[in-house]
């Protein structure tokens, strides 16, 4: 249904309504039960014209379902802090998305800036491709890992949107809800429709589709979405699977890190020397980063006992400790686990100028949980891309990533665990875990060239760091996140 | 030992440095390691002045320790976004705080603002004590529940600190670290030692004590504070409890629950009429609060079935769904749980102007965890106290609290578990811990009283609401918020 040709038609009478509700009521309560024990979240976006009654439904669910299993997320048109602009736009959605075996009720949300923005034309035709592609990353991302999302576009004619209004404004107990900027969206009432027409078309997908509802009679609509919710919940519980992604997998056709020469080395004059340097000159660049608001991401993956602690620590040093936060990946916590897998890392996006390091990663799924079975194959052959569209949102909000393959061999890695063993203060470092790790040498190896082959993207390079030698792989590192810092501050626009 | 009398004396040979260092460091690990099973947090202030080494300690520790379970934690001078300065200044601090088992190196944190505050001026004479005073609830609060607090001030005399900015200046690498403010701080030298020596009196406690750290040698220093850390650590695990706190319990003299009327009632027609006009009255002055920033916490407790769900659902028809959040209270997550017992509420704050329903609360801790033994007696005894003093905390940074004990009789939850039992939308609301909670009425109805006798405060006082009439209690909820927060727009200073 095209929203610029809505015709109204739809209308409940108050008996119809009160005869349905009850059974509604009790069914939705039932299914929000069962769902309980299900391993997949429901997402329920509620946008559309002012008046139409998207406050009222969140309202109407809340006072119909358990409040326990409920969540409620609506944004207020301004953001709420500088924290929230100065981080991925994403972020607060991430944030807020209900665990699995529950509900998330969205008002507006991911679809406001786009909307309001096309309608202001603040967002311009050449940037509202940018836009969309966004939501459908996210939806996607959701969706593949089992979400259920459902988004209903609550409708008003442009006569019916003004009787509306008036009728709002006329009972003082709904007054306050019309404000000047729904007069002056009613005025633009044209443009809405242009835009909610063009973000609805590029928008519906079988993973996320849209549903227009006939936002004219209260009863009407509060029993048709209450009653989409449920057969959607209904269908899902009872086997229904949400459409296949194709994961196009093969296995790395390039072996990436047979080509690494691991017998350079650096002698402890020349490592000073430079380590000085890179220091001096990334302490010089962070602080610019600071000062223009540049976050970066600086991840470390690599073989057991390949020495990111130690590449790590001398990047710290040279820090100041208000900038930085050391993100160690370790398995999740019961909250994080209720959640998408991208979700825990969400969380630890650095602040507007700040750095986070992850000491291991999101690639954690394509590596650990990949081999370990963690993962469904299904699972981590989409991951690829997933983390691909991940680190590209990231990047396109501004900030600078960076990652790091620690690369050692095998007999380096055994000269270090004999070598943990013997010194009581590395004792710590070595676990069962690492010598059964050790086993899989060739399955990780496999996995690695499969992760840098699918992951090596243009705004978030993997650099394979010959590792066998500690100084060169110091100085390595650190040479690397000076270049890339000193690259992203150069190629950002002035203002 | 004074600031103002500080004379340097402490040096430490490399010679000496080196030989210590690595069992240092191997005993930190070894003690880091038992610390995992404990169930207390460790946590490390460093304050002091510029140039005494504050950074270097925390990156030193950093390299020393096993960064898994090691949380850093440095706050920019100013602060990070107008979220945080939104809520109550400790909020921040609240939710940084390391988790049973883990140690978290805090830089400055809440020692900064009455510090520079005091050299700057901006914080009077007589505003000190009570800034002071929140210093010394906050860290109670953790120490009682077990958490070790260690306190380290690194100090430098005026011709030392003038030297070791110099020395710092000159070096490329750590220039950077010397800012306009710190020659404007040792400017200001005799000010900031003055303020320093009050602060440390006035909050050198036994339960968090202070200690001062010769900061000139760097080697010095250290390795002083670690083995400071290290034997505090190694005497708390070896069984050294924490000074007891006086818990001055007895029951509550006066049976605050049988003076209510339970038999009120009302008709439709007027509760329909006054339903109407609260609602009015109280989305007017949300709005208000919404503008003027001013933040709203209500507390819904009450027997099983008394009808806080409704009674919070017909405010929630009056509000615009961008401003409040409904807080469901149910046992703790395993995040949660690894946390002092009020972090999780300090998580659910409201943010600037807007609301936040707590379905049940931190009253828990004196009702069910008190009744089945989920906080042990010294537990929920000082539990009355902290309660407060959380509540004076809000209530200080311009929150409104509303407390409401919906109370009902055991002859009218009776019938309404009858009633649930058999209309099929309610029944999921009737569990097995319902007619178990029902045969503690006797017990639960002293916890009541108690908790209604200790907690009742002028800036969050109770509201005990006659609830075996529903039309009755929604009333008087409604009327009672609009009065509190009406009280406290018009009781606030004019800007």
């Amino acid at each position: 249904m095209r929203l610029a040709n809505f015709v109204h038609s739809e209308k409940l009478k108050k008996r119809e309504f009160e005869a349905r509700l009850p059974a509604l009521r009790a069914e939705l309560l039932e299914v929000q039960n069962s769902l309980r024990k299900a391993d997949f979240p429901v997402i329920v976006l509620f946008a559309g014209v002012d008046g139409a009654g998207k406050s009222e439904m969140v309202n109407s669910l809340n006072e119909w379902m358990d409040p326990r299993w409920l969540i409620n997320r609506a944004y207020a048109r301004s953001s709420d802090s500088d924290a929230e602009v100065e981080r991925p736009v994403f972020r607060r959605y991430w944030h807020d998305l209900p665990p699995r075996g529950q509900i998330g009720l969205f008002l507006s949300a991911w679809y406001s800036q786009v909307l309001l923005g096309s309608v202001a034309q603040t967002v311009s035709e050449s940037e509202f491709p940018r836009h969309v592609e966004r939501i459908r990353r996210f939806e996607r991302t959701l969706a593949t890992d089992g979400a259920l999302i459902l988004k209903f576009w609550m409708h008003l004619d442009k006569r019916r949107q003004k009787k509306q209004l008036e009728r709002l404004e006329a009972n003082p107990l709904t007054a306050w809800r019309v404000t000047h900027t729904d007069w002056a969206h009613w005025a633009m009432y044209n443009r809405f429709v242009v835009a909610g027409d063009q973000i609805i078309d590029a928008t519906d997908t079988p993973l996320a589709p849209w549903r227009v509802i006939d936002g004219a009679d209260q009863r009407y609509r509060s029993i048709a979405i209450g009653q989409h919710i449920l057969d959607a919940i209904k269908k899902r519980l009872d086997g229904a699977t949400p459409p296949p992604v194709s994961t196009d997998y093969s296995p790395s056709p390039v072996n990436w890190l047979s080509g690494v020469d691991l017998k350079q080395a650096l002698d402890k004059k020349e490592y000073r020397q430079r380590r000085e340097q890179a220091q001096g000159d990334l302490n010089r660049l962070c602080r610019q980063a600071k000062q223009q608001k540049v976050s970066s991401v600086l991840v470390f993956e690599g073989w057991d006992a390949a020495g990111k602690g130690g590449a790590i620590r001398r990047i710290l040093r040279a820090l100041d400790p208000r900038t930085y936060r050391v993100i160690p990946i370790a398995a999740p916590t019961e909250e994080e686990h209720a959640q998408h897998y991208l979700w825990r890392f969400w969380r630890h996006l650095p602040s507007a100028g700040n750095i986070t390091f992850f000491d291991r990663s999101w690639y954690g799924r394509v590596l650990v949980e990949r081999i370990e079975g963690f993962a469904r194959p299904d699972e981590w052959k989409r991951a690829y891309n997933e983390i691909n569209e991940f680190e590209q949102e990231l990047a396109e909000s501004g900030i600078m990533i960076c990652k790091f393959w620690l690369h050692i061999d095998p007999e380096e890695q055994m000269r270090r665990f004999e070598e943990r063993k013997t010194t009581p203060h590395k004792a710590w470092k070595l676990t069962e875990e690492d010598w059964r790790n050790r086993e899989k040498w060739d399955v990780y190896e496999s996995a690695v060239n499969d992760m840098i082959q699918y992951t090596n993207t243009s705004y978030a390079p993997w650099t394979i760091v010959p590792a066998n030698d500690k100084y060169t792989a110091r100085i390595h590192v650190l040479e690397t996140a000076c270049e890339r810092l000193q690259k992203t501050l150069s190629d950002r626009p002035r203002n």
